[in-house]
């Protein structure tokens, strides 16, 4: 996707010479600036990933496979294979995608004599991004004909509007991203679309990040309170729904950022297609009941009571918005049961949100 | 209710002597300063009302009839009641209960000797803040009764959960509140309760003024963001949802800040009761089908891109939290449809939320 019009990932290789760093989009600093950050080291990486400069689960698996490569260019043995797998688990245990990026860097990486390590590493880092970006592109493929049978069922007159909650967007991936995918090749496609933009609160990504790189590719979009999107679907003006997911069941429930599960029963409520875009190989084939299997992490109070900004003289400010000493909760994400669900878009199809539906397209996995 | 421990109205005349002055409690400082405003002049009422420094239907009501009383004391002519209607009336052209107060005391006083007026005034305009209160009181105890209810179902064992939306608390009234009324009485009457609180977005009146009072009276409660209600509901975690309206239809739709439908189809998904709270004055008796017929105001854009709160120092402090031009829908309200709430707390008694179920409490209003 574009940055100030030029072409950019999330992630890549820095150009300037041999010495193998790696530079990705410093991410805390969105929406306020635009800030390379330079990973020099494994270590690095792993900052980047603990400190949130990337986050979205294909963003941190292409972070740790890279943080892997960095790692072999200081020591290539047995021992630094293992000690890096470490660190880098360490940065964001609960993250699905390090783990699974680590493993396969380990699986390809350790049968290798150490000498071919290094390169080897660099190879497929550069693999998993570029799979990454395959596998965005062809579900936003997939998502764009949902959008543009929307734009028929309007007669083509006026634009499509869909509102979208978080960033499911390519800061979120490598490039492309899931949920917004669609939305892009919709755009590029000239059907003329307008995102409604839940604001996400407590850690407003959908404020900082998505509003962002709508804005940088010049995508129609309206900010609202997480609160509005009821009232917009009970008035009509909303035409789909789409997410992302962090975690989907085989069943079809999805655990997304929380608040998703109160816009699935308004839309349910309102006849409004919900759809959720996922790359296939993000679904736990372990899982059925997402309401009852998935633990909810329950994160620090201060995301709740304290919000960040930028003042009018330019500065970045956190400020506190609760009564001294408040105490908040702060479940992270919430499950929505696949009953609510219109559709799973991913880069083999749009499935039923439905074990059956699923097994259709992904017969290998069950 | 209490603050800092003494009994407190929001809003009552002067004691220091006979120049009739009248005071409130200036709600935007909350939650970060306790400060009391004084009103010598018609005027300052008005002033009072559009910078909202008091805010909540009742009180808007209140602080008007005031206002009159206050121009009494400069004008007692017609012309000086004309006039004075006119100034607080533009205060807050869409508040119903600013032009009812307004109304009353005109009905009141303009039929009476010029000289007889002010005394007048300033008695009608305690008796509407002692109507509030008793109104508010005895909505309380009805609401007590399902709160009690509630502990009984749980075998009395534990707090009651209770989840409210935005401030229908007493300084949305002159005393005791709408929403929160049953809460404070369950609280006096000994039931362990426990609140969550919806923080509110974007004027965050869940946060710095719920969470403010409830803590000034020592009830327990915690924060949330208004994405979470779904998950806490999906989880057992709340017994009975708490809520006012600003605007309840003659069908019992219910009209109230906007998110509260999101938390009411929340509800009704997972068999969570839902009820508002609400005094019987305020039923709107010419409108059936809320979401066709009730205008929604469409705000500003910056109380959703901007965020007030307090910095470290201790400064009050503004912050932008979108990028730079973001555009941003603010509507303020929406409308929850009467199939989706369990009840509506009266003074009278709990009403069915029907047509019906209202008649039977008010037969002389149909």
């Amino acid at each position: 996707m574009k940055v100030n019009g030029k072409p950019t990932r999330t992630i890549w290789p820095a150009a300037d010479g041999e010495d193998g760093a790696v530079e990705i989009i410093d991410q805390t600093r969105l929406p306020f600036e635009f800030t390379v950050a330079r990973l020099e080291s494994m270590t690095d990486a792993a900052r980047a990933i603990s400190d949130m400069l990337v986050r979205g689960a294909p963003l941190i698996g292409a972070t740790a496979a890279y943080g892997m490569a960095l790692a072999m260019r200081a020591d290539t043995s047995a021992a630094g294979l293992a000690s890096a797998y470490k660190v880098l688990m360490a940065a964001r245990p609960t993250a699905v995608n390090l783990r699974w990026a680590l493993d396969d860097m380990t699986a390809l990486l350790d049968p290798l004599d150490p000498a071919r390590r290094e390169v080897a590493a660099w190879e497929r880092a550069a693999e998993i991004c570029d799979e990454d970006v395959e596998i965005c592109s062809k579900l936003g493929d997939n998502g764009r004909k949902l959008i543009e049978a929307a734009w028929d069922k309007k007669g083509r007159d006026g634009a499509v509007n869909i509102l979208t909650h978080c960033n499911a967007g390519w800061l979120a991936t490598v490039d492309w991203g899931t949920a917004l995918a669609p939305i892009y090749k919709s755009h590029d496609a000239g059907i003329p679309v307008h995102v409604w933009v839940d604001e996400t609160r407590p850690r407003n990504q959908g404020v900082s990040l998505t509003c962002w790189e709508l804005g940088q590719q010049g995508v129609a979009h309206t900010l609202i309170v997480d609160n509005a999107g009821g009232h917009l679907m009970q008035h009509g003006l909303v035409d789909l729904c789409i997410v992302g997911t962090d975690r989907t069941t085989k069943a079809g429930d999805v655990c997304n950022k929380i608040g998703t599960y109160l816009k699935a029963l308004a839309a349910h409520d309102n006849q409004v297609p919900f759809y959720v875009a996922l790359p296939g190989p993000t679904i736990d084939w372990t899982i059925t009941d997402g309401v009852r299997d998935i633990p909810i992490e329950n994160r620090g109070a201060d995301e709740v009571t304290r919000m960040t900004g930028i003042t009018d003289a330019g500065e970045i400010t956190t400020v506190t918005i609760a009564p001294d000493g408040t105490p908040a909760a702060n479940y992270a994400f919430d499950v929505t049961p696949s009953r609510l669900i219109s559709g799973l878009i991913t880069e083999r199809g749009v499935a039923e949100a439905s074990e059956a539906g699923l097994k259709r397209l992904y017969p290998e996995k069950v």
